[in-house]
């Protein structure tokens, strides 16, 4: 199943996808709320996909958290700025809630970084609370997967040594389109694209850190919320993001997620 | 003022502090809502200070943004485990909201950390969004002042490199017991006591980035909401926390924010 985010009309509601009922294109059943909290029942109302506009399909009220450092090429490619060792466990890291935008939301370069680049991630959006919970259990706590863009002031990462505030600024954490709930994702492409171009292209089965081992090991340090999200790294090919540019991180199964990208002040 | 989030008979309150109309002791007058957003209209019912439950003052929404290394005497007892320099700039980190507890609440060691260390902060409690705001005017956007303690797991702060997860933990980010309103923390006493012994004893005035700097460099990263938290840096004299300890953050004119400690699992 698809999970939406959308606004229509003003409203903003959450939806599942759905083949419209004329046989063409797809539709956007509305639910009467989040379905991580609230299941799904509908409201009756169903709308064309491109009649809505789509928004982040989940908003953190906790914590996106992030692993670096997850994918060996990655790391071979980052050696020089971060160091090429490879961590034995997850290396976490946390983006606010405030650096979250849609499916084309605008990135916004701040004006004190001179190199913005994207990085294309499988994102995992958790369903239950979750503390200190078993690696062979750990996946029962996951709602769905989505595409994120966990986009990096690199300058501003490696200047400071602490990575927050280079991976925090707002817009810096584009999330979706939709949100799958079928957990498919052991082996999945995921591509990043700059202007049509061809920039990451990796699979989710070279994760150094599985998904079950990521959100145990996160869960031994922090509790787990409904709407939290985790990135689970990057593959090889990152790169600058400069104003005009569009960037899509696709995800087998899930969809593209696209965002312009413009510089502050302009 | 001094600003209070309590429970009685069950129920979760805002209130401030006020004089106990007996001339003996102090009340809580129950406010109808949360001040930061709603204002200081009361409900008509006041309790003893000593029947209420203070909770944490403020639970942050979005974050709890920290400054690391802004005293300089914290700086050098720190140099063999992360560099003696002194940032040019706040070197600002993340702590998730689901690290916040209140006075009286316990700081848990968990098991995989051998070192859980104290730091007394001043926390600022932001009121308004802050975006891009200049330092001469920053501090219009601040609420309050609270005290804090940075626990932190020295340990694996040190070995991820990150200081996400080391300072992360639930309940490393007690918080309390009230919010001053009164912006008089240029020149405030600063104590960290463990068991009653003096371990921290420092002044605001030391801070190498000034409260006002400190809020308009965040806000150039992250836009603050209100109920944001801001921990401003810790002074000298960091140290373990065991289990069956008392800790203590006491800075002039906030009051004492206090917190046993046990072990996970105890």
């Amino acid at each position: 199943m698809k999970v939406a985010r959308f606004q229509v009309e003003g409203e903003i509601s959450f939806g599942v996808l759905d083949a419209a009922e004329s046989g063409e294109g797809v539709d956007v059943v509305e639910l009467t709320n989040d379905p991580i909290v609230a299941g799904y029942d509908t409201t009756g109302r169903r709308f064309k996909l491109e009649e809505v506009r789509l928004l982040a399909p989940v908003i953190p009220r906790s914590k996106v958290v992030c692993v670096g450092k997850n994918y060996a090429d990655h790391i071979e490619e980052m050696k020089s700025l971060t160091g090429g060792e490879t961590p034995a466990e997850p290396l976490l890291f946390l983006k606010p809630n405030t650096s979250v935008i849609g499916p084309g939301d605008t990135i916004v370069r701040p004006a004190i970084s001179e190199r913005v680049e994207h990085e294309g991630e499988l994102a995992l959006v958790i369903g239950a609370v979750a503390k200190d919970v078993a690696e062979e259990d750990a996946m029962k706590y996951v709602f769905g997967y989505t595409c994120a863009n966990d986009v990096s002031a690199r300058d501003l990462q490696i200047k400071d040594g602490q990575w927050t505030r280079g991976k925090g600024f707002d817009t810096f954490c584009p999330l979706g389109p939709v949100i799958e709930t079928d957990p498919a994702f052991a082996d999945a492409r995921i591509m990043t694209r700059v202007n049509g171009e061809l920039r990451q292209d990796g699979s989710t089965s070279q994760l150094i850190h599985s998904l079950a081992r990521i959100v145990s090991y996160a869960s031994q340090a922090f509790t787990l919320l409904p709407g939290d999200v985790i990135l689970t790294g990057t593959p090889a090919g990152v790169g600058p993001l400069e104003a005009g540019d569009s960037v899509e991180v696709e995800i087998d199964g899930i969809g593209i997620l696209r965002n312009p990208v413009r510089n502050a002040g302009d």
